[in-house]
């Protein structure tokens, strides 16, 4: 059977699992019944079922580890990162045009990591600021600080859909970073970036989203100076 | 094969249908070489083939009609969509945290929509508002205007990615939207959300970003309320 053929079917499929998961209020890596039973239930070829549970597993529904039976899935930042790498590289959505997302989403996270963050996430943020700052050139080591810097302001904002947004854009920095870092050609531009991240770091730390917000805009500001820089 | 085994072979041949769209420079609706010739290419078996063509159908990285030829495919809000649906399903995510994303999205597209629209995204913009007003207690009416109105405003953005995030909260808007016009129990509260939508409409149509960000703030604050009045 090719994925067309019976396209209608798998849907259904797809959807049977997803009302199990549902009307039986399971939770994450609670296991679910085989393709079989599925398969029986709905009078559909194990075929269609295998089709159903892979596309579930694309999309990270289920998650299928070798051998084992199937369980529900995780929300992952992959599907949608997946689906932003598709979008950049067929032109149907412009760098500037996530940079704009990114910019809004992680002006709020700061601000609600500065009214939610427990000490123990100030000082994880604070360490990072630092990591970067003494990172040197060495841009593996400040690509993967940003990274973290960003990641753990989202999960600091304690709001989980922020955090798989925030988690879609991380494949996309790691391209970035290192290219945005390359047109801070002189010193005194390099150390305005880290003074900035540690100024956002002690905001969030002190507790205070405006300051915060503040501190976050201009850090997008200036990257997507440097985005445009890059471009033109 | 089931779906465990050789997943990372899986995987490869999802990555190398990738990389063939991004070095070809492919877009939106180009044709791909068949199940077969990537087989051939990379020396695996046409069902692997056949189980990466299938993950890659499910993220809508490519668009496999009945019979045809395996097309480049459109991104498609679907895809956050059922992630969204999923989390919400299984106490990954919850409504207020959802709403928390929607309300800083759509803040940021009422004011780059103030900014953008052309003349006849405002003259739609605004029918939509009148089309909300006049459609009384026909709630299927009264949602599928409010659902318009909310993509016509992140359209006239002309941000794409803010079109596909916006467009992943439409499912779950057919469930709230009827929820909180239950809320708003008396004439009067539901005339004040028409004269909200009304105000934002006329923002978005006189080109003043400020009064459509303080527009769909006082929206989102208002519809904030009434969800948590609903969890109550």
């Amino acid at each position: 059977m090719t994925i067309g053929e019976g396209g209608s079917l798998v849907q259904q499929a797809v959807q049977a699992v997803r009302d199990h998961i549902r009307d039986n209020d399971l939770k994450v890596g609670d296991t679910l019944p085989g393709e079989g039973h599925f398969a029986e239930l709905m009078g559909v070829s194990r075929a269609v079922m295998r089709e159903a549970f892979g596309a579930l597993a694309a999309l990270k529904l289920i998650d299928v580890a070798n051998g084992r039976r199937a369980r529900v899935g995780a929300i992952d930042g992959s599907v949608m990162a997946a689906s932003l790498d598709h979008a950049v590289a067929t032109s149907q959505v412009s760098m500037t045009e996530i940079w704009d997302v990114r910019r809004t989403v992680e002006v709020r996270t700061a601000m609600l990591a500065a009214e939610h963050r427990t000490d123990q996430e100030a000082a994880q943020i604070l360490a990072l600021a630092e990591a970067m700052a003494t990172a040197g050139d060495d841009m593996a080591l400040v690509t993967a600080s940003d990274v973290a810097f960003h990641d753990a302001i989202a999960r600091a904002s304690h709001n989980a859909l922020f955090v798989q947004i925030i988690g879609s854009f991380a494949p996309m920095m790691h391209v970035a970073v290192p290219a945005a870092w390359k047109t801070r050609t002189t010193d005194e531009e390099k150390a305005e970036t880290i003074v900035r991240h540690r100024a956002l770091a002690k905001a969030i730390a002190d507790r205070d989203p405006e300051a915060a917000r503040i501190s976050m805009t201009s850090h997008f500001d200036r990257a997507i100076d440097a985005l445009l820089r890059q471009e033109s």
